[in-house]
């Protein structure tokens, strides 16, 4: 039966940041799909939308209006998921109560931003300029030390959800940030996993993989002085990416002006690539991780800051993949290897299809 | 502020069987909803249909013939995941080489099975006999007493996709059963907690987190002598429920026939009243968790037999919930408590809406 083969054999892979294992099986790229389509998003939106909540000068839902702003513009969420303030809830912890472990809450209290990237209602991130991609970075910047210096809260969680497919409402450019009295469990995880790493081998566990990457070569789609884009080892969907910070840099807060021009060149090259892997404005989750805003103990020395992009996209702009049945109840699979997916991103043209 | 109200006021809940945490904000029902719409299913699908590659005497695209079965129908599926010969993995592992401790892979060998549940192309779960439904459990049984007894292979995941939603490509009633090397993901981490507990407080966690829902009767939506279903604490989906054995049992082999026909009345009763929740088939990923078909050390003893179901709807047959951006990059989030959740199953008919 040969040699095995990891474009050919089935194995799994280990998630050394999240401590998980991902299934690959890459001969099952072959399956016919009778599923469920999506619908791809019409391409030819206009740049102001009289019906859009987050257009400048529009009035929202539960009646505050929009400035006429003219970057970026951040509000709190008229439905946010927590809230400043709410009456503390002070459980009768005891362990040695059956109850009461086995019934654990914790009161959280926080703030949940909105933040548009953009007046126009019909432009991305990979559609907008770099010096505009910039504007967004100091916009999280400013929030991330605002909340850091006025709040008491843990974590602020910056993600944007793109496309109809990954629950996003609006296609109005826009991001999300939850601010969190504690600290959410992915990232919890992730200190875990960096924190024994460092115990165990004294180095930093994502600079150590950034100059594995370096030698393998094979997973990076993009780089420049100061990120690179890979798809991770051990990446889930099918076009997983992670940008990550060539140096140990702990939060937005440290970045130099050059780090900052590179990140918003390096975002903008990799999501002009995912349009044109299916010439479609190419849905995802991303988000950051960095230092908490109110970190404890050696939290700020282990943070390496990095960004993962979370696509659903399998084979064209309509059919996804499900993370289901056995993704849910056993552990995630895949089907198309990281190499494979890393190969795709790199072979498509570099300039946006809507811009030739 | 007044005291904390759980049916109000945001916080987490600990899941200590996965040993993570869900956000809860109970007060975000209020959210309009302007996202993506998905399509119900038509509930007026033949009993036979020439071109499903699931009913009895049709041709499979890879060529084979199904037999013309009368109850259930097992085969490997066409399009497996794991595979049974392909040549070992030998990694060179040690523990001081910075490349094989971040890039950690193993092989993994096994069978992916495809289970008809009926020869009719349109029946579901909910609309099957309670003996029709022990029939399916006497498939089960049987295809995990043979993997038990004739392979290598550790652990045997059983679970079903239902719906277009759900990633399932074809309504003919089935369900699926990977046989894999490796003890997945989610078992392996149930184990650990499942291990922990007993090591510190020397009961199973299962027994003890049972006789604590019987005490609290909030999250029990039906219950017979040998089952209960109820929305656990933690749940993460909108109507998340778990089945959950009242006694300490390790796996379907250690069923008696009154656990048996338990099990078949509780699951065609727990169906019944999703479907009737939105007056639609209610999608879903469902699953068993038990004993590992290979056990190791002390997981037999550990096992207490139960069953997941993860439903993706929250308000209507039309809109889910999207375990997107902040789920992915923070942690899992749901709007209405599990308490609510369980009122609202507890309230529907126990007639089957299409029925009457
Ligand atoms: O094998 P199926 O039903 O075609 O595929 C479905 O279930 C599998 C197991 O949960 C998933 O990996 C697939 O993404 C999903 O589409
Ligand atoms: O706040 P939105 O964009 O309306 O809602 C979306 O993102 C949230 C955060 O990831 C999710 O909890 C919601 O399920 C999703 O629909």
């Amino acid at each position: 039966t040969g040699t095995f083969d990891f474009n050919n054999n089935s194995h799994r892979r280990y998630n050394p940041l999240s401590d998980s294992w991902v299934l690959v099986s890459p001969h099952r790229t072959q399956r016919p799909w009778q599923g469920q389509q999506e619908k791809t998003s019409s391409d030819s939106l206009p740049d102001y939308d009289a019906t859009c909540y987050l257009c400048p000068g529009n009035t929202r839902a539960t009646g505050p209006v929009n400035p006429k702003y003219e970057s970026t513009f951040v509000f709190v969420n008229d439905y946010a998921a927590v809230k400043v303030d709410q009456p503390p809830y002070e459980p009768s912890e005891s362990d040695k109560d059956m109850k009461s472990r086995l019934l654990k809450a914790q009161g959280t209290r926080g703030t949940c931003f909105v933040i548009c990237f953009s007046p126009k209602h019909n432009v991305t991130l990979p559609l907008m300029r770099v010096p505009e991609i910039e504007y967004v970075l100091d916009t999280w910047t400013s929030l991330y030390y605002k909340m850091k210096t006025e709040t008491p809260f843990r974590y602020l969680q910056i993600f944007e959800n793109k496309g109809a497919v990954m629950g996003c409402s609006n296609p109005h450019p826009h991001c999300q940030a939850w601010c969190t009295e504690s600290l959410p469990f992915e990232p919890a995880q992730e200190f875990r996993s960096l924190r024994s790493y460092t115990a165990k081998h004294g180095t930093c566990l994502l600079c150590d993989y950034a100059s594995v990457e370096q030698q393998e070569a094979s997973r990076i789609v993009l780089q420049n002085d100061s990120f690179m884009a890979l798809v991770p080892f051990w990446a889930v969907w099918p076009f997983e990416t992670m940008i990550l910070a060539q140096s140990h840099t702990a939060s937005l807060l440290d970045f130099t002006p050059k780090q900052k021009n590179d990140l918003a060149d390096l975002m903008q090259k990799l999501t002009i690539r995912y349009d044109n892997l299916f010439q479609t404005s190419f849905p995802y989750s991303m988000g950051l991780h960095q230092a908490p805003i109110n970190p404890v103990a050696d939290e700020v020395d282990l943070s390496h800051f990095h960004m993962h992009f979370y696509p659903p996209l399998l084979r064209g702009a309509t059919v996804r993949k499900f993370l289901v049945g056995f993704e849910m109840l056993g552990e995630p699979q895949r089907d198309l290897t990281a190499e494979q997916a890393a190969d795709r991103i790199r072979a498509v043209d570099e300039v946006h299809y809507l811009l030739k």
